[in-house]
């Protein structure tokens, strides 16, 4: 049961957008912008950082989410194989990336420059290692929000399937009528 | 030093702010709205809750910044006497909702039913529940956003005299002509 009374047709962050739309506009447009805008970290990439994070933050609805869409963008946006992240081959930079996101969930003091310095070294750029710190950083702020008022998860493992179909095709824009219109 | 290269006119989250100014957009309209906005908690209880998170996750940029503020506003916008937020006078209600913000800095599953059930006893309705956790979840994103790419610290704690009257007056609204040009 959420903490808070919130539609019971939706679930995790939905519910908490559709509850206070105001504030669901910057959350949803700062995510468009980190995780679908324009990058030298292609998608998957991005949204692999957003699936570590969460899993290592034990939110289970962020976690199933992020890992669905990493995996359908990792396949071109198609039906994927599975929605293991621990099954994607991954560059060395990404490795010193997500390496740098652990670090961030326990706290941002725990990043050190020995992180910061192997993430240069395998070709990581000042942009790139700033997106890499906000999108965690942003995650840390998700799963807190969606855990820490309890909202609901979905009986269906299928709801995560089509959640990653409509953002692979339409990123993170708010749907025009509320998030109740939406069909998974 | 910084871990990427930031304007070193700038501190903590200003020169985060600075350098990527298309996220910066959100994430002020997004502070904006819960810490300025309209709300049945006041300007400096919500600030309290900023402080109180960024204490817990040892930023000392964001602590500094909100306790000033903090103090501030609850001494009418004048110069407050002190800066120490334990000083200040607390209602039950605002006791409960800093202990359901001290489970969100800790993470959002350990927020149990129990400190809800006393927020709402001490009358704390779903709305101000809702905020509370939004604004911890936020200052958890803030603090690692800060730290996390070692932003400079200002060296004269005055910095932080004026940085709270600035935002006591005028909230977390973008400077039109870029952050380097405010005067603290």
């Amino acid at each position: 049961m959420p903490h808070i009374q919130l539609r019971n047709d939706l679930y995790g962050i939905t519910s908490l957008l559709d509850y206070r739309q105001e504030t669901a506009a910057p959350i949803c447009e700062l995510t468009d912008l980190l995780l679908c805008g324009e990058s030298t970290l292609n998608r998957s990439e991005r949204e692999l950082i957003a699936a570590h994070v969460s899993r290592l933050n034990d939110c289970t609805f962020c976690h199933s989410a992020h890992a669905a869409i990493t995996c359908r963008l990792d396949a071109g946006g198609e039906e994927p194989a599975s929605n293991n992240i621990d099954s994607l081959e991954l560059s060395d930079k990404m490795r010193s990336l997500l390496n740098i996101a652990s670090k961030v969930q326990r706290g941002g003091n725990h990043v050190t420059q020995n992180e910061i310095d192997v993430a240069k070294e395998k070709g990581a750029t000042d942009k790139e290692i700033h997106d890499t710190v906000l999108i965690a950083a942003l995650f840390c702020l998700y799963n807190r929000y969606v855990d820490g008022l309890a909202t609901a998860i979905p009986a269906n493992p299928a709801f995560y399937d089509a959640l990653s179909k409509r953002i692979a095709g339409r990123g993170y824009k708010m749907p025009e009528n509320g998030y109740h219109t939406l069909q998974f």
